[in-house]
């Protein structure tokens, strides 16, 4: 009949610590034992804790973020056993809602300190910075940056299905060259397995044991299964087609965003929250070899906020650094020097550069490729939505400072 | 009274070499002569040639790809004096209108041979190719691309003013820098100032020379002015902020295209045309502090071609590459796979790869950062509008191969 | 801090009967007594009952829609007292978020019995007819119409503040003269007032026997406050400016829609359901006066469900009526004449005539005034989004029959 | 091979009167000689004279409007014969393109005099006025309504095959009989056929004396062939399904419009203009019947410019005139209130009525049906789109009076 309340496969509980709960779990797996079968078609309710599980607090000081203990971070829940999936199929995922607790309407967007965690801009902005999110239905806004209110941009920025044992050791065998590769550079450059505060969910010691010293960090999305791809657009009504590399699928999702920007860039950088998310899952059976699939697909849901085109106000940026060094082609730093352009044009109305790095993270601004042919120099465009604002921001228009307050900041 | 006809600030003649033709140049330098003046707030029609100068013959043989002079490209027609521009300024510009020309309605996707130009995947890909599309109104399709129709997201690659003679330095100091740090490297990463076939519009033969010798090759965009930056979404009604470095602002356009998906991937990616773009230009005194300005800024148009976010099919990438080795962050690997995984996909129902290569460079495809922050992957994403094909390619859909035809090629 | 969960300003009971409840009523009269108090500037969540107060119910049967009691619809949730509000004032309401009840995820469309509220094409399809609809996040889809699925634009029916006593009498007047001139029609043509089932939330007997007499009837929208104006583009997100006619506004909402179309055709044609609306109230002082206001003026929201122009197929109607008579610049007749060329269009798939009038009753079709002046047709479009269908309906597509199954209807 | 130039299947005379141009016509009739063929999938560019054959001047008064020859209008270009088009099949057009002339850059809006045309609104506003609008590539502005500018949405007002002579009967049939029953009125309900100034293309005398006497006025679209349906998103990229009656279909296009705004409420209400417009036709043998197909059918193109749902303000209107009276669940009375109420908005700005209500006619303003079933009121909306202005129209904002010059008049 149709008319069932719908089914909530996993309930999480924000006042228990994390790791006490038996459905969730922060590494990537083979083994990690399922916390719960969906049939095929079904429609589930999930629910997920925000990001740092928990760590983040709602006050006026980024003290929490600047020692967030990152090791403890990514409790996903799951992972489901899916039905009559198998090796070989594609999942298909449709998100068919994504909210927020209604007793948290809140969320946080943070910039790490350089030496825990940092960001894409961490060498220009070192320091620990936060903002809080109040959410009022489908907008939210922040008595850390005034003068901003959005429409949420709502998705998971994880959701993946476990890796066979197989994939698992490539990652960690391609991600121990790189970190053996680049032992001259000042920072980590990927994240290996840890055994310090492994979560494998509910399995007993020895498997843990075993989890713990093998599992792949959750910090990166892969191209095998998706992972953390922190893709704006999964937003309410997306489909995306997971392959699947184990039987039962052991599906995860978690690190739930009531908005983020293209990039992410401050790294905790979207609007992290706690809440649920309803899925359908449909198993299409040998789908990857009929898709040629070697990494997720997707299709968008049809109700993001729209602005219309020319309510976008676009930056450009080039890969050349703020010292002035030619790099070729490289995207990368074409965007990071794109998102410098944007902090330089919206300080002049009295924003702190912090608070727009925190702003670029969590807003839905669109970082498109632009050129990555025309030797030297990538080209990457970053588009600001205008009516995010409350004040007129066109370049034609007259500049008057504004009282902006300031984020929240760590202790000196 | 506003009802005379818009006036043509300049012509160009299809039918006679670039080289001959006193409004147009190929090289980026302060000191070529202007071909005209423009008045502050006044619109004017210019005609431009297509980016090779006419090298590419509407014929189903790559040869002309394959051969082109890359030393002969990027005429642009220019440069005009703005009236009362002055550096510091900056100048607004309009994009009012871009049309082919009647009597030329078609226009070329190249992709170059790997040893005359490459281009994004010219590792994979390293043979010449061509499409010829034929332009019905604002439509477009091509005999070398079957079952794909769309309508275009017409716009200039290359519009920019002058950069003063300290600028032009700087270009010509820090790409000489990295083509002296890249003498290893199989490939050419920049293209130092090149004398051979330098056109410096009206410039006499002692000027002609030192244009020749010092002038910046016109492929990159660059920073300080903008330049080749191929951006799709300067499409019509879309407003371009430009720096102005000199007296008179110099200003330049030329390389129109029908179409071009973000990236531009195979270099000769657009559906390169030659025809007439309709500019209006406003002077705002001062605007480069004022607007603390660092590179140009822009706002899209308002009538790009509209799909749905949930028309578009999206592929995802990763900084892994194909041969499994893992890149720290880069985005650039990141969209060379996401650009590997379409190609994968759309293979199935017949094309050949160099067909969807080229389809991917000219078709309105939309190239998203999505996370560049989570050690060490960068996640990249490509959105194909899936209307554009006369087949369901969703991936729930059944898979019918069709005829499918070829590209042009280059002769064995 | 702003981390609190939102005040939830009246609950409702779905069962228990609406007219026990207190803080509901059906009448619109300056005097029924507020349910509550709602600050300038808060934001509250309001529950409401569907728009029969729960006749309609989830089976297969119509027989509850033939004999559905029209004296007890449109309980509405309120009236509120909005702190500072005067004659003369706007009321803002934000319409932060629209949801049905978790455990009720599903709504109806109803056709009414031609005897009993009929609709806009009843004299082609007198029968009652039902239509049930599943709810899965944001989408929804009915065992009653195969093959159709789509995202809500989720929205309230009705909404407005009580008429003052000289409004009210305005409108008993003008109403009345209508019914007076139209006597020797065959259908009722307005609502006078009706004591009988007149809910007048908490007032005491002499009080509700007064508002029962003179209370206007909650069916039509009208212009001096809007009321049931069933706007389906008041969804999530858009603001709604309402003008004040009684001290502290005496705010009142209900009739949520989960979906509807343009016209709102079959009467009961939106998805009827019970659930809970987001709203944040702002008075604007001396408003009316600022604001020329003569009836509500409101912006859509930034989230509705996007097709893409092309993604429609539209259908074109004019005032010449069925049976070939010429009617003047009649946009009525003109839009009936629309609605029957999609059903003559649709039929060919295998769908019953009354499946597609619920279906153009409840999804986001877009109906518009095309021509108005070029006598004597008035000319009027319907476009039908093409994506709610899980078949192609262009006209170019083979047409293939479906099995439709059947919607609901009354019993022989 | 693809790259001729596209054949112009009509050139117009812009300086010679219409009536001696034999490719043009003013009459809807089975017999008007056909103008040229066109195969079955060709393109083909057709030129049109604006509506009124060139009767309106780009000056500042408006005494041309005043005075307009209404029996002289609508010179359409056609008809064309498509070949191995028959009765019973469906010719799908596409437009593919429509521009001004190069030389031509201007348009008008015109509203006639109460006794020479009228419109919508003529009670109120009985004048004759007129707007000039100058075209800047998509865009346009008038010196009659300042700090207004926006792109066109370019259409034809009018396209249909012609009627077969029994569809011409039972037209002339229906619309006398209103003319008829409404001797009583105060004014034209209908244009019977009118000897006076026919113009039947290349008719011989006897020809021309025959459809001078039968033929249909051009003036109303109608059912059976569309005609003049001014339905503004008929623009770029657009495809219509167009009924056939007689052998060769016999296609006729003209009227032009760069702009229009539903339901183009001052009659000549659109930014009418002479042009080119591209087309592509294919003829669907025995569409009629598999398509169900009483009228015209189409899809809008992909380009239309785009504001985002959030930037529209938008008005209601109700079934009850501006006398207080109840009219019945007439939506074009309901119309007519929802025009008046934007008049009564914008006008605080200081724009005078007329100017308003030419722009309501021209600019891309929305009209939807809301409800049309909650007796007695129809409800009917018109959204505004806010980016037309370039001072903030916003209820919130503060109101300063611009000056706003004055729209074209007649002489007292």
């Amino acid at each position: 009949m149709g008319h069932k309340k719908i089914r909530t496969a996993l309930t999480v509980d924000l006042d228990k610590p994390a790791w006490e709960q038996p459905g969730l779990h922060n590494r990537w797996h083979p083994d990690v034992p399922a916390c719960g079968k969906i049939a095929n078609n079904e429609v589930v309710k999930i629910e997920c804790l925000d990001w740092t599980g928990g760590q983040i607090k709602n006050n006026d000081s980024a003290d929490d973020v600047k020692n967030v203990d990152l090791t403890q971070i990514h409790y996903l829940s799951g992972p489901f056993e899916i039905e009559t999936a198998e090796p070989g199929d594609v999942l298909l995922v449709e998100i068919q809602d994504v909210q927020p607790f209604e007793d948290h309407p809140w969320g946080f967007t943070g910039i790490f300190d350089k030496n825990n965690g940092g960001g894409f801009l961490d060498e220009i902005y070192p320091k620990a910075a936060k903002a809080i999110w109040d959410f009022e239905g489908i907008f939210c806004s922040s008595r850390h940056i005034p003068h901003v209110r959005f429409a949420g941009l709502i998705h998971p920025g994880i959701l993946g299905c476990a890796p066979s044992a197989e994939i698992l050791a490539e990652w960690n065998r391609r991600e121990g060259e790189l970190i053996a590769a680049s032992t001259h550079l000042q920072r980590d450059v990927a994240k290996p397995p840890e055994p310090k505060n492994a979560h494998a969910g509910s399995a007993d010691e020895t498997l843990k044991a075993k989890i713990a010293r093998e599992g792949a960090r959750t910090i990166p999305g892969r191209p095998e299964h998706g992972g953390n791809c922190d893709i704006k657009n999964l937003s309410r009504g997306s489909k995306v087609y997971l392959p699947v590399h184990v039987p039962g699928a052991k599906f995860s999702v978690g690190d739930l965003h009531f908005s983020q920007g293209d990039g992410e860039i401050s790294f905790c950088g979207a609007i992290e929250m706690a809440g649920v998310i309803t899925l359908k899952f449909t198993v299409l059976k040998g789908g990857m070899a009929k898709m040629r699939m070697r990494s997720p697909i997707f299709h968008p849901g049809p109700v993001e906020p729209q602005f219309g085109p020319g309510r976008y106000l676009t930056f450009e940026g080039f890969s050349v650094d703020e010292n002035g060094k030619q790099h070729y082609l490289d995207a990368t730093v074409a965007y990071r020097q794109t998102c410098l352009r944007v902090i330089e044009y919206l300080r002049r109305y009295g924003y702190d550069d912090y608070q727009i790095y925190l702003l670029l993270s969590c807003a839905p601004v669109q970082g498109h490729i632009a050129g990555l042919v025309d030797i030297p120099n990538a080209c990457t465009t970053l588009g600001v939505p205008m009516d995010i604002f409350d004040f007129d921001i066109r370049p034609e228009g007259d500049v008057v400072q504004l009282d902006m307050g300031s984020c929240a900041f760590e202790s000196e």
